[in-house]
């Protein structure tokens, strides 16, 4: 291991104190009466942004917010312009989603930096913190679109999507004094990164179940996304004999209950109806025409392939079979992204270093580490959630967890060697 | 048969043509993009009245809105202050209805006014119009709150109730320029009036698949209306493994299709989910609340008690089996209301006297008619409607039928004979 390692090693209460402060004076930033809801280019994005700005500055980092909405923060090395280690989550959530999930991975690599800053120590690489701005997609149903822009593979097909207002994704990003055209020049080259490491909360059971604080994360799960439409007929909720109707809802239902049983077959696969809506919605009317979407993830392509293959047929059966049309798009589709195995090793150093027996885990979610799957390598760091609970108002980790996964995190970042 | 039925009768094609013509000048008020929405208490619904003031009054008849919200017009009798025979139907609309539901029975009786006051007749009873203002409830969820007002059964507890921008239907009537403590006081007494009867589409198939314009109603179905919310755990749609989830849109999905499976078992029952809502309805996150409306409709109270006792106790076994929280209101429920053979008799004969076949047949869905049921006789005529099809932009009627369905009216006015 580096001589660097030895070093003042913060305590991981006072970490994890910050951290937890931090998380709260993030979570302010709300447009939800419940849990938190902080989309894209909104004003809690902005404010949340000018909170990660002075926590980075403070930290001895330069700070700065990319044409892509992403917050930034680089600190030198020995000397200046030298490859950096990436270390990023995002600051959106879902609809009345937690203080967490995303936040955890940007405040706690912010308090690892301040601990290198105020002890005076430099390392023989940069580190860039990122906190990117639109990874859950909420407002224009998009993915990573942050990290996505920062590894260099953002799609400009998005800005031309609307959100439930009608504002472009390309004007939301002007309103908020970002320039579209030139989130191209903020990619970044391969040669500038040493790798990309997230912190994030588990959002599953397993680190509790075990009674781990933090886990290494083998594999993110890769996940296919659909957009349904069904047509029926709309019609008087009285007079139409059920017989003769085409109704939307009860196709729709009977496509919600395919993909769950589809689902239930495997371990690993799940499938999800997160939104539907219904048209018109009115108590008296058959409904004619009911939007959905499926979100089917796997930790391996081909099972995931199988199952949206099968869920795709049943639906197109049942709609057939009930006289309603189907109008079935893929919105976007991610593979499955595996750790790097000299990240995952020394992150699993890290955690041994802290006293802590290493259990590797994949994920069930998608993160922004996939977006750098191919520009550089990547590792992921889990830190024990309470009931495994995320994308919720109850959300919860403790302070102490929060301490240790920033101590494992300051313990890796020193002792990292790029092979 | 009274000698007054011998006098001059107006030609079918004109009748139509002026019905058609006012059914497209009210059509113009409305909120939607597609179809026809036009609520209780909005701008729309204060344009159509003043379009029926114009036309009541051009008919020979005093005009007023009453403190509920309705359109009234009178044309008084031999002397004035005589019994009336009410005549109305709705002016509001479903979400994306149609041209004719409700407006029919508005604008036809007008017509028929107008051809009586042209004629220089007066009949030894009045006739009073009613455009009702608020029956589809859109706007409040409630039923008839209309026609409920003028037979003397508004219910006051309506007024708290809030549409979706938090308005309360108190404050809506009240911004309207209506003072809703005066609603009682609109309230008729069963000595004011010899009848009520109502002109309407058919909304269902029977009278095109016959070849009739017309028909004679004979029953209105009654139905009862329940308010759902399952609540089961807001999850992410990657991490929770299918077996550990609660998820609030399959249980309701499945709740949707029992509904769908117990009403298609009997002739005349039916039974719509029309309204759903998911919580908090984001692509990546397992619902955690889902609220829905049941209708459920039957023309024998007996069927449709079954229907819902056996509907209830599904969902309450399959929200137990899945673990998720059910909360099951009954919003209201009206009994069928049957109609009053001499009314029945006496339109038999004016649809008889116009040379068509007459035909008997039940209503699928609610009229303000049942409103009237107890405080006085009840009959309705249904006009022929294109496939059947109604609350939907889709809702067609001809001029032709128009034009009878006017003739029969005028014909069954001219010869009333209350027993």
């Amino acid at each position: 291991m580096p001589d660097r390692e030895n070093t003042f090693m913060p305590p991981g209460e006072a970490l994890g104190a910050e951290i937890m402060a931090r998380a709260e004076a993030a979570a302010v930033h709300n447009e939800a009466s419940e849990g938190i809801t902080r989309r894209f280019a909104t004003p809690g994005h902005r404010a949340v942004s000018d909170l990660v700005l002075g926590w980075m500055r403070e930290a001895g980092m330069t700070a700065w917010v990319d044409d892509a909405g992403n917050t930034v923060g680089r600190y030198e090395g020995t000397s200046p312009g030298l490859p950096a280690l990436y270390i990023g989550s995002h600051q959106d959530t879902v609809r009345s989603g937690g203080k967490y999930d995303g936040m955890l991975g940007v405040i706690t690599p912010i308090s690892c930096v301040k601990a290198l800053h105020e002890n005076g120590e430099r390392l023989p690489f940069a580190i860039e913190v990122f906190a990117f701005g639109d990874e859950e997609g909420v407002r224009y149903g998009t993915s990573f679109v942050g990290s996505a822009a920062v590894a260099g593979n953002f799609d400009a097909d998005c800005l031309m999507r609307l959100d439930d207002d009608g504002i472009s994704m390309n004007q939301a990003m002007r309103d908020f004094g970002l320039d579209p055209a030139k989130i191209p020049a903020i990619a970044r080259k391969a040669e500038d990164v040493l790798a990309y490491v997230e912190l994030h909360i588990e959002q599953g059971p397993v680190l509790e179940a075990e009674g781990l604080p933090v886990g290494i994360v083998t594999s993110i799960v890769g996940g296919t996304r659909l957009s349904v439409a069904i047509s029926g007929v709309a019609g008087h909720a009285g007079t139409v004999p059920m017989v003769r109707r085409h109704d939307a809802l009860t196709a729709a239902s009977e496509a919600v209950l395919a993909i769950e049983r589809r689902c239930s077959v495997q371990d690993g696969l799940v499938g999800t109806v997160g939104r539907l809506a219904v048209v018109p919605d009115a108590i008296n009317v058959i409904p004619g025409v009911v939007r959905f979407t499926i979100d089917i993830r796997a930790p391996e392509n081909a099972v995931r392939d199988a199952a949206v293959a099968d869920v795709r047929a049943e639906i197109k059966a049942l709609c057939a079979r009930r006289g309603v049309n189907l109008d079935l798009d893929q919105a976007n589709q991610s593979d499955a992204s595996v750790c790097t195995p000299w990240i995952m090793d020394q992150i699993e150093g890290a955690v041994a270093g802290e006293g802590i027996a290493p259990r590797r885990l994949y994920s069930g979610a998608g993160h922004d580490a996939q977006a750098f799957d191919g520009l550089t390598d990547i590792g992921m760091l889990f830190v024990r959630c309470k009931d495994g609970i995320s994308h919720n108002p109850a959300e919860a980790i403790t302070a102490a967890d929060a301490g240790t996964a920033a101590r494992v995190m300051l313990r890796f970042i020193r002792g990292l060697e790029a092979p």
